[in-house]
């Protein structure tokens, strides 16, 4: 009867979800928004409600849920088993999920230069937890583990080799929960067990990877969760050393470098705004700057899933994830217009119905399979947890 | 009767060549070797001779040239027109062919920094040729001309607009002197006008080029020559993030990361060579650290291929080319075994066939037609210096 807290934090939101086996019964999720902050709760029942709140709420999220954790445990007199924090990093101690202790707070400390975006507020949410819940076992889910597959052609860069094992320079990727809770529900959405998948992930990040046998052979993040592909604000696809001629234009040190990645690039660089929902709603009213910039944006993706049918040597299901893809019947379709040389055809009837709801979408003809699929790295989080309730 | 000097120097060669018309009479390539330095030289009737020289020669080579050249001019009572220079640099500057002016020489100085490997000997190539034959006029050949017909979204990095434009930061790519000399060979040895057309360039550096309707609309390199892929030294695919650790963990300027990217990356990083001739060899004796740097070498070349079939929509013909590729049926053999679900069949027996030469080599009812073909920048150097006689 095991009771798990899960904790989501992004780049611009934080979600928590407290599970009672396998079962969401309160879900919380603190946003940004481009007005303020706010949160919306959802409870067993299904019942949700949405509030506005001030920034010190948002930076104190936890704490607040906290209450409504314990009453919930009170009134089925439960306790609190284990509490799953995602954890975004590169590096080789952050590519594997394990308990939280001093050794792993300490590295994750090491790593925040390295991921600004990610690890600061991971750091303080495993803080307030040990705080409000002494007694669970804090687990690290870790976003890299499901790519521990990739082989050395896919997992190296063509840097020093010495450099690379000193450094701990390698492509560890990411996504990794959202592309395993993929795996999982493949099969019960839609019935089939294909060998050549390609995942496309368009939420806050974006990323795409190619899956053998349900397992990771390759994916576009490299080390830094700003590279591979243009996201909402990450650069992705910047070359070194147009990042080397940036910094020293701008006079940028290291660490602000690392920032402008992560916050001036991609959507939002080309655009001014990293939202996609509002860039579609542009490009519908005929901007051109919005219709570059998904343009773009697109185009890279697309490239994308073809170089991963290179490890692949084929394809025979794409499955469309992530926030944006799930809500967007517009974007699979910009996505997946550009790719009927790999034999990608869609039922554009069958797609729109496919809004929040997961399915197959190609044409029934097609060479290629094509589902929409909702991720689930909060559930996936409770299967990560239990691995360590079992030992 | 016009006779033009062609200067093409890369990072470990320097080459010349005279021609009368359009026909070369004098040639004279110098490299850095193994072992030191040489200069082979070949003139009019096809004699060729090879030597070993010092530093000092290898470094005032076009002052060793001179005298052959000026025996030729007086023997044929000629006069030397043109200059033709190679300019590998990014920035927009540098993205016509023109006459080399000092507002141009004062951009190349401005240049050196971004360009570490190429833009020095550049400029002291140029002043070499101006002492020698100050009446003649000098023409840079720009290698990134060629690309100036791209798209947005292939010319664009998703950085914030403004700072692209400010500071003249987009993906300017390299080759293209190669990759027009390809264009102008395609019919000549095929026989085909093709519309889709991918070019693989493999030398010193690595590209790879989407060609439709002879029309540069996508290319592997960005801003720096040592982006997109991994070549002989260039770290090509290291993602910006991934840099900005090193250079902290290794605490580099960013005109030491410039030099790192240059020089401590591709074959060189991985396997402490970056002669693919003599890791083609090591690999034939089991050797796996080899064996793993060229399957990591080829591996991201089979994928940009693929990613190139995105804007094209398909593939009709493929161009191996640059000197590796063209001597080594081995190499394109691994580069193109990859690639069978892209309708990619080679006939090996023919392959083989082609060590220095041009043809086809694609089995007979392959979708994709294959081919080897020569590059030759020098000789679309005259062309390029032809279009400034006219004026």
């Amino acid at each position: 009867m095991a009771i798990t807290l899960i904790i989501n934090t992004g780049s611009t939101s934080k979600k928590y979800a407290l599970y009672d086996q396998r079962k969401v019964v309160l879900e919380f999720r603190y946003e940004r928004t481009a007005s303020g902050y706010e949160v919306c709760t959802k409870n067993a029942t299904g019942a949700q409600s949405s509030a506005g709140i001030t920034q010190t709420d948002f930076s104190a999220s936890l704490t607040q849920v906290v209450p409504a954790i314990n009453e919930y445990l009170a009134e089925h007199t439960k306790v609190l088993d284990s509490i799953c924090v995602r954890v975004v990093a590169p590096g080789t101690p952050f590519q594997q999920h394990q308990v939280i202790d001093a050794a792993y707070r300490a590295a994750l400390r090491q790593a925040e230069l390295t991921s600004p975006l990610h690890v600061p507020t991971t750091l303080q949410e495993i803080h307030a937890a040990k705080l409000a819940f002494p007694a669970a076992t804090i687990v690290a889910a870790s976003d890299s583990a499901f790519h521990d597959t990739m082989p050395e052609r896919s997992r190296e860069f063509s840097i020093d080799r010495s450099d690379a094992e000193l450094y701990d320079v390698h492509r560890f990727g990411c996504h990794g929960l959202s592309v395993a809770s993929i795996v999982r529900r493949v099969h019960p959405v839609t019935g089939l067990n294909p060998e050549r998948v390609v995942v496309v992930h368009v939420g806050g990040g974006v990323s795409v990877t190619a899956l053998h046998k349900n397992v990771s052979i390759d994916t576009s993040i490299g080390y830094a969760s700003a590279s591979g592909l243009p996201m909402g604000t990450r650069a992705g696809e910047l070359d070194a050393g147009a990042l080397l001629r940036l910094m020293r234009s701008k006079n940028l040190r290291p660490s602000e470098a690392e920032m402008y990645l992560y916050t001036k690039g991609g959507l939002a660089g080309l655009a001014d705004d990293g939202d996609i929902r509002r860039l579609l709603d542009r490009r519908s009213k005929g901007d051109a700057v919005a219709t570059a910039a998904l343009d773009l944006f697109v185009y890279h993706i697309q490239k994308m899933i073809a170089a991963m049918t290179v490890p692949l040597g084929g394809l025979d299901l794409l499955v469309l994830t992530g926030t944006a893809c799930s809500r967007s019947a517009e974007l699979r379709t910009l996505i997946l217009s550009g790719l009927s040389h790999l034999g990608v055809a869609i039922d554009s009837d069958r797609n729109e119905t496919l809004v929040n709801a997961d399915g197959l979408f190609n044409k029934k003809d097609a060479a290629v399979k094509v589902a929409a699929i909702r991720t689930d790295e909060m559930g996936e989080m409770v299967y990560v947890a239990e691995q360590f309730r079992k030992k």
